[in-house]
């Protein structure tokens, strides 16, 4: 069932101890340059360094006795990866992660750092399924999907609820899309506890599902997505396009030399390191792509993990 | 006369509108490596990207009416060009700046954004002076020295006054040296408002001449500095040595590598922007050059301007 209210209250109260509360910056430059009034949720500056964090939490912190002894399981580009090995390493159990052979280094690393059984396998969607079904299979492991999950999708609205009581006044909300989950949980926390605010997701040109799914009112899969934005590959999940359906005001795409150019943009005026994935939104304002003229507007950074051996820039 | 008790809480009064209070931030993943308790304040954050901003604020807005017509001159290899001219825009005067010609090109770019003049000379002590003469001779300019100047330490100061007051229960307080600037201001709070709080500095070994100052108690210059840390190239002042004499309690000094290998920590576990000048306490911690076991270490992250274009790693 799509969390409620209170689902989400609760998922609050779940999780408040065991993730960051990250703060909100603004900048005057980006302000100046976009002409709007931004205010930034560093979930970059998250533990494991995502929002991530806290959809698996929120999921592993809700798993039965039983289920606990059978360990937990995913397929993720990255982020959830990490997210999920930690909760696992803090809950004491064991996590399995399928992940696509072109992810990141630094990414790979963050969950051997935790603990995490890593299984690489291709990066289609196909191949990452199947071969999660073949750990499974041998493991006996709880699948904690990386957003096509509704405890994941409550788990991920507190980055926005956090910020909509932080600052009741915005009147815009924007996220990155890639398989659903932030933008879902956005876009719920908005309905339920914001004072009429939109929500508008950015997603990468060259990996534009959503966008073509949104417009189109039917589902569209990430065929073959080639996007700097490593986090924004996947497609929307069964879970999330409904959400984003009934909830999300519009959806909108940048190019990839906008992702780069905004990215760089926050490093060298916030002083903040954040992935591609992250920049998406604001490379959509400054693309000419959602007017911010006149608005308050809360934008999700969404992860800090990059390799520095390997910038665009 | 060098900034008492009460000088260092006007200062605070006086430019507290005009700069931002940072934020102190925490990070596991470093307190694991070092095995120490560490608190960072993040002057990377701070107007004009460094805590410079502190320092050229306060002098810039004593000045008498008559000063304010003749505008204010400094040379510099930055940061303080940066935050003189940013402080000067602010006031509506014009702000002089000679900048050695091997200043890094985001920080030429940052003068000229905020609208100083440059003039550029040779990056020894010999000709930045030189040319600074020549500068005022011709424009009738207040000189704003970057770090031999009262005010300017007791700006500097209030950077250490904000943590501590954040922090009472510090222990211990690194800052880097390169003309003494901020640390003379360091050590001035530490004595004036904290409790029995030691005060370390952290030098690149190949621009040692506060370490070898500090040891043969008479001034050393810095001669040929050669380190990737540019804000720390300068020689100790004849007002800043007296303090660092009297008011802290060690200098040491940080290979090439070890300013770069902290550089790459923070930026890749704390998700922050910092320029390598930034990075030499924690370098000094990480090659053992000082003991921060069982303390609560208050670390200031001098500044975030970096070229992107020419990263060290």
């Amino acid at each position: 069932m799509i969390p409620g209210k209170n689902t989400l209250l609760e998922t609050a109260d779940r999780i408040k101890p065991l993730i960051h509360r990250t703060p909100v910056l603004t900048c005057n430059a980006i302000n100046e340059i976009t002409g709007g009034s931004l205010f930034f949720k560093c979930e970059n500056f998250q533990k494991a360094g995502a929002f991530k964090s806290r959809g698996a939490t929120n999921a592993v912190f809700q798993l039965s006795e039983e289920d606990l002894a059978r360990g937990v399981a995913t397929h993720s580009s990255g982020n959830h990866a990490a997210a999920l090995a930690l909760a696992a390493k803090r809950r004491g159990i064991q996590a399995h992660i399928v992940m696509p052979d072109n992810s990141s280094k630094i990414k790979i690393r963050a969950v051997e750092n935790y603990g995490g059984l890593i299984t690489f396998c291709e990066s289609t969607l196909q191949s990452r399924e199947d071969t999660l079904n073949v750990v499974i299979s041998k493991t006996g492991a709880i699948e904690i999907h990386p957003y096509n999950n509704h405890q994941i999708i409550a788990g991920q609205a507190t980055a926005a609820m956090e910020m909509i009581e932080d600052y009741p006044e915005l009147n815009l909300l924007i996220a990155p899309v890639g398989g659903g989950g932030l933008l879902s949980g956005t876009a719920l926390a908005a309905r339920y506890f914001g004072d009429h605010i939109k929500v508008i997701a950015a997603e990468p040109e060259r990996a534009d599902d959503a966008y073509r799914s949104f417009i189109s009112r039917s589902f569209v899969p990430s065929v073959s997505p080639d996007t700097i934005a490593d986090g924004l590959r996947t497609s929307l999940g069964t879970l999330t396009f409904p959400i984003i359906m009934e909830n999300v005001d519009d959806i909108v795409t940048v190019t990839e030399s906008g992702i780069i150019a905004a990215m760089r943009l926050i490093w060298e005026r916030m002083k903040i390191l954040v992935e591609p994935s992250s920049a998406v939104p604001l490379a959509a304002i400054l693309e000419g792509k959602i007017n911010v003229s006149g608005k308050k507007t809360g934008i999700i950074l969404s992860g800090g993990n990059v390799d520095l051996n390997e910038l665009p820039f």
